[in-house]
């Protein structure tokens, strides 16, 4: 992948980071007005003040945060900054919310390369300018040589709640919506992580999903629930789901879209893509008889062509997630016991 | 010190955190179930939604985020835990907001004692009773041995803002106070982490700040800015205020309040107290004329009965800390350049 970019603006700062940049004197300054500034400038961020203060012009907040540990910090379609910044914008729209502004911790490990921050710094600045979103406070830290894998990002975000449903309205035949091929994130990670040498043009899902609560906005009444299926993937996002609403869920496999690669890298891993993580796609419970309408609107998004309606909620005792497979039988996908596939996100 | 606490409603739980407690499964949930929830538990906190909507009746709202990698986790005075939420507190303090809502995201290294964690918790928790705050979103990631040092802690917090003071406003004459002993944090650290084996008393000032913001409402008016002098300590919190201001500073180094013990410990080290971190101290500048009135009231203050008037804002065209020293002299006292002591948050 493309690591290069200029490096105009660095002056005579070193090309790898200090401890000394963590200190809280004038070296973190200096990072923090040549890396960080430079990608996340923005008037809101306008003096050296520790805290944001914002009008809340809005009747509802909505408030969440997230650390990325991911591991390799590039891989096919992203880095650990796009993913951090992605991560938190779409746990703000599964609360209904827009986002609207974004904290973003560093933890960076002595040694680490200061154009690999530039490109990190530069890929969240990118999905802040592509979705409105602002990162308006941070702090950066550095720890000595051997602390860390390289760079640990936190993010938080607040967003304005705009969508007024309630997961404890779901009922026996609401519907189940996954906006786009699943597993693409996590499969992407594994054949980076282990250099599996397979040809693939395949690349993460990683994406921001605020497109969903604009373009859903009419609909949004029909929706019960949101949630992005990441560690652990769809299969234990929908068993958190059942398990939280004491429902049954029908998944129906032949509906579940998944791309010919994950298929077949998955099955010489012997890994269920079902277990993968997802970091674009949201699973979108849709009101019983309005989930095509739903489907409708989801589909003419940019990066949810693939929607699909999976499943649905049935009534029964055990809070369970059940699959209707191609060949017509049933089985039961459990929750994930033990490790799957660590530091995905 | 004291590292032991009851391990009841832990079950079958290992003592020693697994890869899988962060890979967002069954694991991951019974760790959240077992430790955060049993500690944050709180009405607001009450279904496994990954954001916490609130409603946002105030008109102006403060943000801020901080991570911490302190080494040692365990010091005389505190923890990793409590530095977490204290830090975070007093940030928002310093833009005149009463901390409301915080965020608690973990980095655990695979194999980190489980008792541990209960420990740092119940920590993050006893302050969070203690003032009010609450602890409403959270997450959890667990790193494999090796690439971490024990446990990372990013918190991000919401206040309320009650203060209309604009550091802007800063003119010559404002005076400096400092709301209790300097160095008392930093020092600590040194002493837990080189294991030097002096005997003594002193311990690290983390304590959180709310109590100023309710303390101080009648005369907020008069407060043109807050801040905490925590890494880099107060010098380099007074080199950043006067640069921002475009205005010098003259200190008086009879009136800084520092322990003797941690003179004495300074001293054998050759470190400079000014340099080093407070966690539990806050810089406050007060207009022209009303500084003993804030004082009064400061000084009535929990934490803050040894709070000083150190020094005042002076015109001046290189934007310069001078110290007007005991023996009659002046120095500059320069921003922290290079290394002091890494990691004391």
């Amino acid at each position: 992948m493309q690591l290069t970019l200029g490096m105009e603006g660095m002056g005579k700062m070193d090309k790898k980071i200090k401890l000394s940049d963590g200190d809280g004197g004038a070296d973190t300054q200096r990072l923090i007005r040549n890396v960080f500034y430079k990608y996340f400038n923005d008037p809101l961020y306008n003096d050296m003040s520790d805290s944001f203060v914002f009008e809340a012009g809005y009747k509802r907040l909505a408030y969440t945060t997230d650390s990325f540990v991911v591991k390799p910090l590039f891989f096919r379609g992203g880095n650990i900054g796009k993913l951090a910044v992605c991560g938190t914008i779409n746990d703000l729209v599964t609360a209904g919310a827009m986002p609207l502004f974004l904290s973003a911790g560093f933890i960076i490990e002595e040694g680490f390369g200061l154009e690999k921050l530039h490109i990190i710094a530069k890929s969240m600045s990118d999905v802040c300018k592509q979705t409105g979103v602002k990162i308006v406070t941070g702090d950066t830290k550095v720890v000595e040589r051997g602390s860390t894998d390289g760079i640990f990002i936190n993010t938080s975000g607040i967003g304005k709640v705009l969508g007024t449903y309630n997961p404890h309205w779901i009922k026996p035949g609401d519907e189940i919506i996954i906006t786009g091929g699943i597993a693409e994130h996590g499969t992407s990670i594994l054949l980076d992580r282990y250099d599996l040498g397979i040809q693939t043009q395949l690349k993460s899902d990683c994406a921001p999903l605020c497109c969903i609560i604009k373009g859903l906005y009419e609909s949004l009444k029909h929706v019960k629930l949101m949630k992005d299926p990441t560690r652990g993937g769809v299969a234990t996002a929908l068993n958190e789901i059942s398990t939280m609403q004491g429902l049954d869920i029908e998944v129906n496999e032949q509906m579940i879209p998944v791309k010919n690669e994950v298929h077949a890298i998955c099955d010489i891993l012997g890994i269920d893509p079902l277990y993968l993580a997802c970091e674009g796609r949201m699973i979108i419970v849709a009101e019983k008889g309005c989930a095509e309408e739903v489907l409708h609107q989801i589909k003419a998004l940019d990066n949810c062509r693939e929607a699909r309606i999976i499943g649905r909620f049935i009534s029964g005792h055990y809070n369970m997630v059940y699959m209707k497979t191609i060949i017509g039988g049933k089985r039961i996908i459990p929750m994930l016991e033990g490790q799957m596939l660590p530091r995905i996100c």
